[in-house]
Formats: structure tokens, sequence, C-alpha cells
């Protein structure tokens, strides 16, 4: 049996109507266990939460890439016109054009975008799809590396073995430990323990080797446009300005992923997932973490997740309970 | 320990990437249990289920009401004109407006009508809440039984009085252990342990006793109008012609009550909460949950629950596996 995992507990009525499962590893740079909760050793997909690390051959082979263009690289942007306008200049750098893109088309995150769309009665595009600029960058990094574009979110595409070996470096596990699925945008999803996963964020707060400059700038990009990374009231948006050090960023079924530069314990890794890939639960976990491993939780971080549930007519009908037994390991 | 948990796995590249857990109850009239999976005592909140046992008091007053104002307001629709035209001729009857409705508002649930808002650049109202009906019923109730219209979703309202000793009749038990919250209209939202909600939904599939004319009639209503009870693409809508003798109600957070007439086993009426409020499950296991009582499941049905997962580049990534170890009880 493993530890005990943590819940997030929505009541209603003083009942609790329903539960979230969600198991937490919380490393250091060499990847040492500092905190866990659940099942550390999970195996499972950072979905998103691996862009920073799809992102890395962009970084390493585009040295003078404009941050900017490197944070929409490492996001799960809204598709506003702000996002768009970075995609097509990252896009433009490798010579392609929208119709190049093979992550497919959504409607934009963004409500108001998606509403202005309707309004003019227009389809989303491939730019729109929230992966569009991990897609431009992997294009640039085709380009750049040498290898072809033609199939580049293929899994044997060199680029994308590339991927899968640094997920296994970063992470600190054998390449047969990292397994492989297809992710909504078509590139390979890449499954590795969660305690693995939590060391590529570890690794992010705290570069280090061959890779620390190209990690560094990641990390910079991200923290320095928390915009670009997802949007207007996005998780990642909204925490990470109201944490000095951190880089975060969601992944899809409820994955989150920090890079904490400065907690009392040093830099450190978190990596969370949801099991039952429960959104609404993310930003409450986040908090209970951060404030388990001993960081300010401010009042403007507390109103990212709040402990009062209100219906349609604003009345309160509720309240969310975060229960995390063993994070202090 | 209660019995093993039902669960609803999510795969990708053949991994388990996300798990819905899940408690179904199966009951006959009697209230005696034919089947059930993981904990049938947990007492949980049927929420919009409830709405069948909340028109009871609107079908025991106005015997002569056409059936598709019963079954507006046994709905939780999508907002559609056909929808509003219905609840609007339920709320003339009892000489109210858009203005006495206490539901609160929300986009209609049908993408096209609330795309239509958006080009019109309308705001929704009352009338789009899916409760809007149920809520014009419990108007009509009031002015029908002589009590005030004023206040009519407060806990201790006779109307609301009445609607919980009416779960406590028709679930088997004490009307202590009906427990009471808010719910997203502002109405009491009433708990009670799965198999007495199981059992509420075994009387509408076979109706006895005093209430038995009047249940009688918002079955009938139910299966008559499957449009009005939820909408285009939604599951009660798309299941119950599917299924001879269904009278099949959703709730808020993955909540399922199906009356079923005619099975192997007689008239049976199943409950079941998927325990993370995890929606996307439920068609799953509500097609497991028919198989397992040895009802048909036909391909049309089958299309309702893909065990095959796409990408939004229309790959397939992943499957969807029901497992209810224990249901043939």
């Amino acid at each position: 049996m493993t530890a005990q995992a943590g819940r997030v507990v929505f009541t209603r009525g003083g009942l609790a109507e329903s539960v979230h499962t969600v198991h937490v590893a919380v490393v250091d740079r060499e990847g040492r266990r500092v905190a866990s909760c659940g099942d550390a050793d999970l195996i499972t997909f950072p979905r998103s939460s691996s862009k920073p690390v799809q992102a890395l051959p962009l970084a390493l082979s585009a040295p003078d890439l404009p941050p900017d263009e490197l944070a929409i690289a490492c996001a799960s942007h809204a598709g506003t016109p702000e996002h768009l306008a970075v995609v097509e200049r990252l896009l433009a750098r490798s010579g392609s054009t929208v119709d190049d893109l093979r992550c497919g088309t959504h409607p934009p995150f963004d409500p108001g975008v998606a509403a202005d769309l309707i309004r003019r009665d227009e389809k989303p595009t491939p730019l729109h799809h929230n992966c569009s600029g991990k897609h431009a960058g992997m294009l640039l990094s085709c380009v750049l590396h040498g290898w072809p574009r033609e199939g580049y979110t293929e899994h044997g595409h060199p680029l994308q073995v590339r991927i899968r070996e640094l997920h296994a470096e970063l992470g600190g596990v054998p390449l047969d430990d990292v397994r492989v699925g297809t992710d909504g945008c078509s590139v390979p999803a890449l499954a590795l323990p969660l305690h693995g996963a939590a060391r590529v964020f570890a690794r992010l707060a705290a570069p280090g080797g061959e890779l620390a400059p190209a990690l560094e700038r990641i990390f910079r990009a991200m923290t320095a446009h928390p915009f670009l990374i997802a949007g207007a009231g996005r998780l990642d948006t909204t925490l990470m300005p109201l944490v000095p050090g951190l880089a975060a960023k969601m992944g899809a079924e409820a994955f989150y992923g920090m890079a904490l530069r400065d907690t009392p314990k040093g830099p450190l890794g978190v990596a969370f997932k949801i099991m039952d890939a429960g959104e609404r639960a993310r930003p409450h976990v986040a908090l209970a973490v951060l404030g388990g491993l001993g960081l300010p939780v401010t009042e403007e971080m507390r109103a990212l997740a709040p402990a009062t549930l209100h219906n349609w007519a604003g009345r309160e009908v509720g309240t969310v309970e975060v229960e995390l037994p063993s994070l202090r390991g």
C-alpha cells in the first residue's frame, strides 16, 4: 500500500458532496524526496506540464530567441490576439505558416475571444489551439537542428526522440520508464513517475550541468511572461506573479508542476496529479502544497482558491477543504 | 469497510491516466437491494435527480396539467426556445412572470442558443436557467395549495417541507435522515442514502398507494418528452428513447437516477454517484448498469459512451473502461 492520498472535499450543507483524490511529490534538484502525499511513484502523464521540456531543444538551438517567444513555446495559451501575435512571430522564424501546424483546432480558452469569434461568425484556426506556440517552437527547433519539419509530431521523429531522452535525463529515470502515449495535440504524451516529474521542475528551479543556460532561459521566460503561459484568470498566470521564484505549468487531466527557487528548504520541484482529473481542485492543492512547504500564503493567493462555494444566485452553499495528511513527509 | 467501489478508467497509451470512483444502488419498489457496487448507504445529494419528487406536489394539485408542462417541471433543460415556451406557459398559469423566479441566471446549456445570445448581444435571463421549469412548477404548486408564493425557495416554506417529507416517504427513510443543503438554484438540496434515492426511482417505475396516479403522470410526462427533460445531445434525452420503460434524470456533481419499468427482475430503481463529480463518466456507468441488470445494450446506446478516446486532430489516444465489480450483488 502507498501512503494515504490527499483529498479535496467539496461540501454542501455540512456533508461531503464530492471528493477529489490527489498524489503529490516534492523533490530537490538531486531528486531526493522532500515531501510527498499518496503515491509519489505513480506513473502518470504531465501532459502540458511537459512543455518546458518540450521547449528545451528550441532553447538549446536558439540562444537569442526573444523571451516572449520562448514563453509561448512553453504555454497552454488562451488564444487571445496577444498570444496569437507571438505564435505568428515564432512560426515565421522557421518559414512556417498556420498550415504547417499539426495541433488540430479547438475554440480559444478565453471566453471573450471565443465570443468574439462567434460574433464575427469566424471559426477558430490551429493558431487558437492552446498548444500552437509549442508546435511553432517545434517547427523552428527542427529547422535549427537540421531535422525534417515533415512528421514533426510523430513518435519516431528525431525531435520527439530527443524530448523523450530529456524527460529521462531531467527526471532522473531510465529511458524505458518514460512511457509514451499520444497527446491532445498529437505529439507524444510522455508519462513518468510523479517524483520524476517533480525532479524536472526541481531542475528548472535549480539548473545545473550542460543544460543549465537553456533551462535558466526557460525559467526566466515563463516567470517574465505569466500572461503568455496561460491567460487572464487562469492559474499559472495569476499564481506566478504572487509567488517569488515560481515557474508553474498546468497539464490536462489536472496535473500540475511547480519550480520553486526560494523555499525554506532551498530550490524544489513539485508535481501533483488529481487522479480524477478534477481541474477545479488544482488551485486548492497548489496553495496547500505551497503553505505546507513553509511559503507564505497571502490573501491574494487565497482568492484563487476560495474556501466558500456560492450558487448562481450568489448564495453560500458549501465549502472546499483540502487534506494533505503526509505532506510534510 | 464498504464493498469495493466501481471505477471508470480513462487510459492513454495503455496507462490509466485518470480514474473516477462510483457508488451504485439498485433496489425494487419495496426497497429491497437487488444489486449494488461500493457504498449503497452513502448519504449524498441527488441534486436535480430530485426533480421528479420536487414536481410531485404540482402533479398532485394539478391533475389536468399538460404533460409537457409537467415534464419541464422535472427538467434540467438546455434553454432553447422550445424549452422556454413551455416554461412560460407553466409560469403564466400561476399569474407569475420571470421576475418571480428565484433560480438565478446562467448561460443556456445548449451551445447553439448560448452562441445566439452572444450574436444578438443579449444576456441570459432566469428563464434560461436549467431549473426554471421546476421553479415555475413550484410557483403554481404554491398557488394551488394555498401557500404563499413569497419565499417559495426557503427551507421552511410549506412546499419545501412537503418535498422533504416526500423524499423520506418515497425513499423509505426516516425524515431525519433526509439532510438539507442549498442547491444551485437556491431551493433546498436534499441528501439521502443512495439506496433511498434508488427507491425513489423504483417508486417512479412502479407507483403504488395514494401517490400512484401522480407518480404515473410524472413517469409518462418524462418518457413522452425526453427533449424537454434535458436537450439535444444530453444523456437523459438521448438515452430514454433507446431504453423502453426508462425515466432517467441527471443531477449535478455526477449523480444519476433511473426508473426502469421493464427488467428481467421487474421494475427497479437505480441511483449512482460518481464521487469526484466526473460527469464524463456518467454515460459509461449508466450503460454498464443497464447491461449488468440484463437489459440489452445496443450499438446506438454504446454510441453515447464511446470506449475509444480521440484528440482534437481526430487521432485515437486512449480508451474508457468501466469496472463495476460487485454489481450483480
